[in-house]
Parts: structure tokens; C-alpha cells; sequence
């Protein structure tokens, strides 16, 4: 398998996350989102991912893109140490779990958006931190919430699911804007259990061979 | 089964249209999500969904939120007429399709996002405006291209799928700020095509009861 992206591409972190716990073993092509104005709008990236984003997954004639998509097919291609419960009610919840991070918060706080924001709208970097600090805490809220309902020594009882997946990046966003955790004592203890795992040290973007 | 819901937002549209093509009977509870600042950041609703988001799902003493982890649940309850295809590769592309819709367009344009704009950082109707004319042009361009690839009658080949489900509400929502649509010849096939479907009618917003 190949894959493409980018080391602090939450998207690309959650598929490299994906790809350890299944222990696929793959080619990593960096794509550096902000070099050169963006290589992911490249005529050769935009050829394999016409949304001009984060990661794109070749395998073998197979090229799939969106990090949930890729993620529920590895599910199913390697079905050792599953990532969602079968039961259909737990696997919708955890399924939400994973949404509420991956389609409420990660997509508002994205590389293109905050461009859009400094840039088209002129925002100052207190603005931009600002509307980064709003959703994170927006979000945490309301996971916190539900963690208290749900988490074990992670997001969903005592295994690793796709809400883990979907945790890891957002909290390393958080981190690197700031954003106080305090407020969020399930969601630090299940995030600190994460870090323990070889499958995520691999994963980290720090550990990442295209990492600044 | 019942559905708290609101007639224009975009993810109770699709769980809609889910419910109404498993022909699923439900009792529909709407949530203004406008009128007095906004039914769903109620302690009566933040008890049902800590998100403060719609839509909820209540099945039974099962309570679900996020359409799309609402929706793969009633696909796996009610199997006839799947909104998934079996082969895992086509299942996949399928998602992806609707995830490109999902997780990328219709967060960054939502209600509580243009809230933001015009409140926090003050900006003007006409950059709001432009905000939600730059992030469908953009989605919709990358999704023309995957269409060519992928669309017959619908998104994905002939049966109607999860990423037909993911185009309503978002073509419903360009055409409320008239986004041109005319560069999205395959776009508007399928969707004329998704309007003729009895299930469509049922769910589109202006036939809710709480439609204004």
C-alpha cells in the first residue's frame, strides 16, 4: 500500500493510526501541505485526489481518499483487532463518537479554512487562535460528556475504535494551539492510555519521516 | 422510532431521507434551531444530545446522534434496498463520496459556523455569502470530476447510496444562496433524477411540518 500525506494532516494522522493498528505495512509519499503554496494542488496530486486533500491510499489498483472511508476498509480487509463493535447499536455509537470529532470539529479547523480566514478575511492570528480555542472547547464539551457515558481506557470500553482514531489528532490540535485540557479529565486519561500504545507512537506526527 | 429534528438543517434532511427510504414510520419532534436563540442549546434537548446539535434518533430506549452514524444503522437493521454496496471497494468509494459532502462541505457551512462569521468576527452578509459560494464551488468541483467517474443514475452506478443522500441537502443549500450550478452537468442529472423518488418528496424540507 501507498500512502499520501502529510505528517500534521489530522486526516492523513488518523489513517497512519488506521495502518499501525492493523500492522499493514506501507510506502509513505509525502505531500507538504504549505511548501510552494500547496503540493497537494499540484496537477500530479490533483490527478489522484481531485478534492486537493489529505491522504490518498493506493492499494494495489485501489485509490481511495477520506481518512473515515479508508479506515472502515482496512476494517474489513483485515478484520484482527477490529476497530468497531459488532453489535449495530455500540457500532453506531462509537460511529458517532468518531463524526462527532471528524465531521464537527476537525473540518472547521483545517488548514484551508484558517488560510481562508487570515487570508479572504483578513483575520488577525488572535482571531484565528480564537475561532480554534471556540470549537476545540465546543467539541471537548460535549465529548467529555459523552466519554463519561461511555469510556473505558478509551473512548469506548477497553478497546481501541475508530473515536480513538478520531481523538488522538484532534488532542494534538488542541496542544498545539493551547487549548487548556483541564476541564476534560476522561478525555486526558483515555488520550494518555492512547499514548502508551506502540501502534500510536508509530502514528505521531512527530515520528513522521516528512516532520519539521 | 422518533426523530427531533429541524426542517432546513442539512444532517435531519439526510436521516430523513433514510428513514424514508427504509420506510421507516416515525414520530418527528421538531427543534427550532432559531426561535429563542435556538431550541437545541435547551437543558431539556442537551440531555438528549450534549452536541447541541440535530438531529437525534430514538429507537426504542437506543438514543443515537450523528446522521451519518444514524443512517449505517438503519442500514444494518433494515438490509432491503441497501444504501451500501457489498463489495468492500464500492462500499468504500461510496462513503468517500459522502464523506467528501459530510465531513468537508457541510460543517464549514452549517448554522452555527455562519453564526460566528457574522457574530464573533463581524462579518459582513456579503463575506458570509462568499464563504458559502468558495466552499461549495470547491467541493462540488472535486465532486463533478469523482461523478464522471463513478455516477449513472445516481452518485454511485444505478441504486441509490449514502453519497445520494449527502448531495441533497448540499445541492438544497447552494441553491437557498444561488451557487451556480451549470459547470455541474453530472450534478444536476443525479439530482433531478433523486427528485423524481417518492422517498425525496417525503423528506425535503419544505414538506416537514415544521417548514416555514
Amino acid at each position: 500500500m501507498e500512502l499520501y500525506g502529510y505528517w500534521r494532516s489530522s486526516a492523513s494522522f488518523r489513517v497512519r493510526l488506521g495502518l499501525a493498528f492493523k500492522q499493514c505495512d506501507y510506502t509513505y509519499h509525502p505531500v507538504h501541505l504549505v511548501k510552494d503554496g500547496g503540493e497537494q494542488h499540484s496537477e500530479a496530486y490533483r490527478k489522484l485526489n481531485p478534492s486537493e486533500l489529505v491522504p490518498t491510499l493506493i492499494d494495489g489498483d485501489v485509490k481511495l481518499n477520506q481518512s473515515l472511508a479508508i479506515i472502515e476498509y482496512l476494517d474489513e480487509c483485515y478484520p484482527e483487532n477490529p476497530l468497531l463493535p459488532v453489535d449495530r447499536v455500540a457500532k453506531a455509537q462509537v460511529r458517532a463518537l468518531a463524526y462527532d470529532l471528524a465531521c464537527e470539529l476537525q473540518p472547521v479547523t483545517n488548514l484551508r479554512v484558517l488560510q481562508y480566514l487570515t487570508g479572504t478575511l483578513n483575520c488577525s492570528d488572535e482571531q484565528k487562535v480564537g475561532w480554534i480555542h471556540h470549537w476545540v472547547s465546543k467539541s471537548f464539551n460535549a465529548f467529555e460528556q459523552r466519554l463519561a457515558d461511555y469510556a473505558g481506557d478509551y473512548c469506548f470500553g477497553n478497546s481501541v475504535t475508530l473515536a480513538d482514531i478520531c481523538l488522538l489528532p484532534q488532542v494534538y490540535n488542541a496542544q498545539r494551539f493551547n487549548v487548556p485540557l483541564e476541564d476534560y479529565p476522561n478525555l486526558q486519561r483515555v488520550h494518555s492510555n492512547l499514548l502508551k500504545l506502540d501502534a500510536v507512537q508509530q502514528a505521531l506526527p512527530e515520528n513522521q519521516p516528512d516532520a519539521q
